[in-house]
């Protein structure tokens, strides 16, 4: 297939006028907003125009699908509340140039998929986790937004459009183009990363109770301060981390709260979630037996009481061998010695479709590794090398024939 | 004089109905409630009675003074929104007790003073910090409380009774009676504190910015996190205040505020507050240049902002050495052996009034320390021990010569 870098660049950036921030390039498109369904009406007639049929399922996914069976492409078009003009964005554009393609080459065949609210407005990835039937339907209906707004109401904005559910068995796989959203890629100069797997997280809340006292009168030695009590567990966990770790593995104490939170009052009570990511789950069933371990021996120390409450745990998602092999030598064609693979840190619809469908991911750079901010951005030369070897790659797998899925 | 102390505890006890909160001995009495305002008309007849006269001032402080000069004595009986039945409770009655004992000893003349708002519904010590002049009729008006209600409209509850300022020249000094609210006391198993002084306190806002990052994407070495650089401060301020400080030396980091405060973010801001006290202004100096250093030093460390704003300033207050001597002297014979002197690490009215008058604090135990919670408790031995030593340290300074304050 002959892919177009103008075409492909020129849709991008006509998405991007849906919902346009006005600052930079920035979007504010949110899932079933104006502006992002006015943007899947008009990914409706480009699908139209290439040859593809659209359809869009209850969840208000918006596919572009060739007759028969065909690999699938996509990501989302929804934003964050203030988000990047790449982010899923890039994803769909990217499937949308190569479907279109790959038809006017007489193949191989592929569709095309747009998710519905990847970015959260309601659930999480909501769109492909209803499609691959990790959530129901029903279950998300009862999803709000921070304004009590019900995802059962807001899909009703595409009602009219929407047919029944799509199976799975009709895609041999599923490929997805996105921005890096750190930055390896960027900090190493190299244009491509061929996706290993995506991580898997685990998040626990802890409370930690010492006693809550005036700040004047309570001597140091008398205190229970449940804040020092954080400070040495966060010290004592950077410590002892270090020994079962790799370079990627990542753990974070993002949220807390200190109660009474007052300043002439020794805390008496902290809440806070340590969150830890990898790519291997038995790393992280080791790091969660040391954070286990970790806050029972401090809350002890310092003669405390300590309670854990489990918040969630995602499991790795490896990504299909036959596609990254595909992709590999696709960006080894394309990018010689630009490329490496890596895993994703962060969650994106293809850790749903690793579920019913053989899937990999491509990451391209993101500048100064930004995201989910009116700055992110991608130079265009990166985004069209992501175009050329996700085409290389489509190709070496329409010739393949070993490839009908595994 | 004779102390009664049967009569001196059935009023600290018809003290406590007003605003009794039914769960043990505590109360909710905060100032101008109508509790409070109903305690204080109490008061006033016990003042008349005693054959003192009444004085109500525009800030609602409550006295009961004799004809003459006269020593003056006494605290608050507003409570926090949850309070103990002693804390102000306590030196107001005791104030009673011993003026009323003095009158019918024939001297020395000891007046009563209960002074408003010490909680801080509107300001800090409002009542108090009007009387001495470091606060403005005016200004304390324009105060409100956590509910919008100012102190202008709150003070109108009581104003029929209001009467002019008292000068503060028709007293020669002033005695405080309190809990200690610390547990240094009673981890001793003493019935006595007389207070040195009343410790300084500084405080400032510190401000780190790092960068707001994804806390899948970022890998550890990339992160600039605003909770580890203040994690990184306390330890460091822990360690190297060591050098500087006394065994009674505190200082707390009690309030602090994570942006965006997410499970799923690298902290990009952290906003959290020092606040350090001792009883050497000095020390408190050479605390702030090593506090500022060192924030100065861990935001470099890692690559971050930081801004300091300063919050308060307290100086701190040494007590009269006359009086503090009268009451040494009657610990001594009253509480042999279980009696110390110890700066108070908390604010009293007492802070106030040594800006216009000699002033000095006897402290008794709280039990465990506990203070500002329904639980709060002194055996009543106790009480009538500090009863007995501020009795005699009264007569001692009636029989003296040399006290005309200093």
């Amino acid at each position: 297939m002959h892919v177009l870098p103008d075409r492909f660049l020129r849709d991008l950036h006509t998405l991007r006028s849906f919902g346009a921030s006005g600052i930079g390039k920035g979007v504010v498109r949110q899932a079933f907003s104006e502006a992002d369904v006015a943007a899947r009406k008009w990914l409706i007639k480009q699908l139209k125009a290439a040859g593809l049929a659209p359809h869009v399922d209850p969840a208000g996914n918006v596919f572009g699908v060739t007759d028969g069976p065909s690999l699938l492409m996509g990501s989302h078009s929804d934003t964050q509340p203030e988000g990047g003009w790449l982010d899923g964005a890039l994803g769909v554009i990217v499937a949308l140039e190569i479907a279109r393609s790959a038809k006017e080459a007489g193949g191989p065949p592929v569709s095309v998929v747009n998710f519905q609210d990847e970015e959260g407005r309601f659930g999480a990835l909501t769109g492909s986790s209803i499609y691959s039937g990790k959530t129901t339907l029903t279950e998300a209906d009862g999803f709000t937004d921070v304004d009590g707004v019900s995802f059962r109401d807001a899909r009703a904005s595409m009602a009219d459009l929407a047919r029944e559910f799509l199976p799975h068995d009709r895609f041999s796989g599923f490929i997805e183009v996105h921005i890096e959203q750190g930055s390896t890629l960027d900090d190493a100069g190299e244009a491509i990363g061929v996706v290993t797997g995506i991580v898997g997280s685990r998040q626990i809340q802890v409370t930690i109770t010492g006693q809550q006292n005036h700040a004047g009168t309570t001597l140091m030695h008398q205190r229970k301060d449940a804040f020092q009590a954080l400070c040495a567990f966060n010290a004592a966990l950077n410590d002892r981390l270090r020994n079962i770790v790799t370079p990627r593995t990542v753990w974070t104490i993002g949220r807390m709260q200190l109660r009474p939170n007052a300043p002439s009052i020794v805390p008496g009570e902290v809440v806070f979630d340590v969150q830890w990511r990898d790519i291997d789950d038995d790393r992280l069933a080791r790091m969660e037996n040391l954070i286990r371990d970790l806050v029972a021996v401090i809350a002890n120390d310092h003669g405390m009481q300590a309670e854990i409450v489990p918040i969630k745990a995602l499991q790795p998602v490896p990504m299909d061998a036959t596609l990254r092999a595909a992709l590999s030598a696709g960006a080894e064609a394309q990018a010689c010695g630009k490329w490496r693979e890596m895993p994703s840190g962060a969650l994106h619809d293809a850790s749903n479709m690793a579920r019913v469908i053989p899937s990999a991911m491509l990451f391209v750079p993101s500048i100064d590794g930004i995201s989910h901010a009116f700055v992110e951005d991608t130079n265009e030369a990166d985004l069209v090398t992501g175009l050329r070897v996700v085409a290389d790659a489509v190709s070496r797998l329409g010739a393949s024939t070993d490839f009908k899925g595994n």
